[in-house]
């Protein structure tokens, strides 16, 4: 019975392991679509997000089936109400993934971004891609020093998105209020989805120490 | 026993709607400061963002504990969760209400908006609160019927948004990038606070009804 306990608990880490590859495949490919203006791949992110809304309606019935069944107390308490926190968060991310195809699908056939901010959005897609790449190996091996690690990646996509809008609120900006208003929306959403990595490993950290995870400062 | 135990949950709906309450506050505080470029309440409303923040560890708390040493079922259960999830969106409200008032100070002395769309903001800042305002009602009194409506009233919320970005991407734009920048991003947060109080509607429906919680379709 004990053992049967132990795989659930395993399996739910597992869901949320697979979950976030599809956010982190989401994001890699919203970010391709946005930068070559691919409307086919665009499309399929927002399709695919229903994968990802699935996924965390297993997990959080899951979830519930651990909590009424097994009534599991102290440390495994904290990882099945966590592992709900953690799926809703691996939502979010995907739906931001979905908002940024799009941006790509609204501005097709033209690209959304002008020549001078590309490189900018290569640079947080990658870093974007590289944080919930981290967040799912941290939910697969739940290593806490892993898990504090992803605050520093954000750091790094936090630095790129203050650069961008140094670019978008100095004077030379030469492409218009649209698409400046597309840039800031669209550095918006990287920055949420990279804040959505961080909390996930908060959570793991609060599930490995007991100690609550500490809230993030809000510019 | 049994009775305690039920305070316990009666206490858990009473720290939420207490908890939306100071959402309700902040966002009205958030928009007088943003219409009258109110440095003094803009660092109000940053500042008492600590309380939400407190109160959501409460609920947090309070959730685990009853799960710890109550083990309870079926509605009990999904309310239980339910708790943990809707503290999670009061707690984003509150943040929203922040970067809101994050725009206000960093503009100040000026205002943030300029003249042709303050009506917009003013209009969208009163259904925002109103929407809380139902919202925590919808906690209190766990009317599944009142929890439905507040997505019709969401509508509004969205109208008022793509009304906003009509006047952001016609041609006739005066105030420049910077405020097109501004207006874009204050808009995303007040339809992000408004998605938020129309989840805590999802959730009380839900915990009546054991439906699972339809997802709001990504725009």
């Amino acid at each position: 019975m004990r053992t049967a306990y132990q795989e659930q608990l395993t399996g739910l880490s597992v869901q949320l392991g697979e979950m976030c590859g599809l956010a982190v495949v989401a994001m890699e490919r919203a970010t391709q679509a946005l930068l070559e203006a691919d409307l086919t791949l665009a499309e399929q992110v927002i399709a695919d997000h229903e994968h990802i809304i699935a996924r965390n309606r297993q997990v959080e019935q899951s979830a519930l089936r651990i909590l009424a069944l097994q009534q599991p107390v102290a440390t495994d308490l904290r990882t099945v109400v966590g592992s709900i926190h953690i799926a809703a968060d691996i939502d979010r991310m995907g739906a931001l993934a979905v908002h940024v195809a799009g941006i790509s699908r609204l501005r097709h056939p033209d690209c959304a971004l002008p020549a001078d901010v590309r490189a900018s959005f290569a640079e947080m897609g990658a870093r974007a891609v590289q944080l919930a790449t981290t967040a799912r190996e941290v939910l697969l091996t739940r290593d806490p020093d892993k898990a504090a690690r992803l605050r520093d990646e954000d750091d790094a996509v936090d630095a790129e998105h203050r650069h961008l809008f140094t670019l978008l609120i100095d004077h030379k900006w030469q492409t218009g209020v649209c698409s400046a208003v597309d840039v800031a929306l669209l550095g918006r959403y990287y920055e949420r989805f990279a804040d959505h990595a961080v909390e996930i490993g908060k959570r793991v950290v609060f599930e490995a120490t007991g100690g609550l995870p500490m809230h993030k400062q809000m510019a």
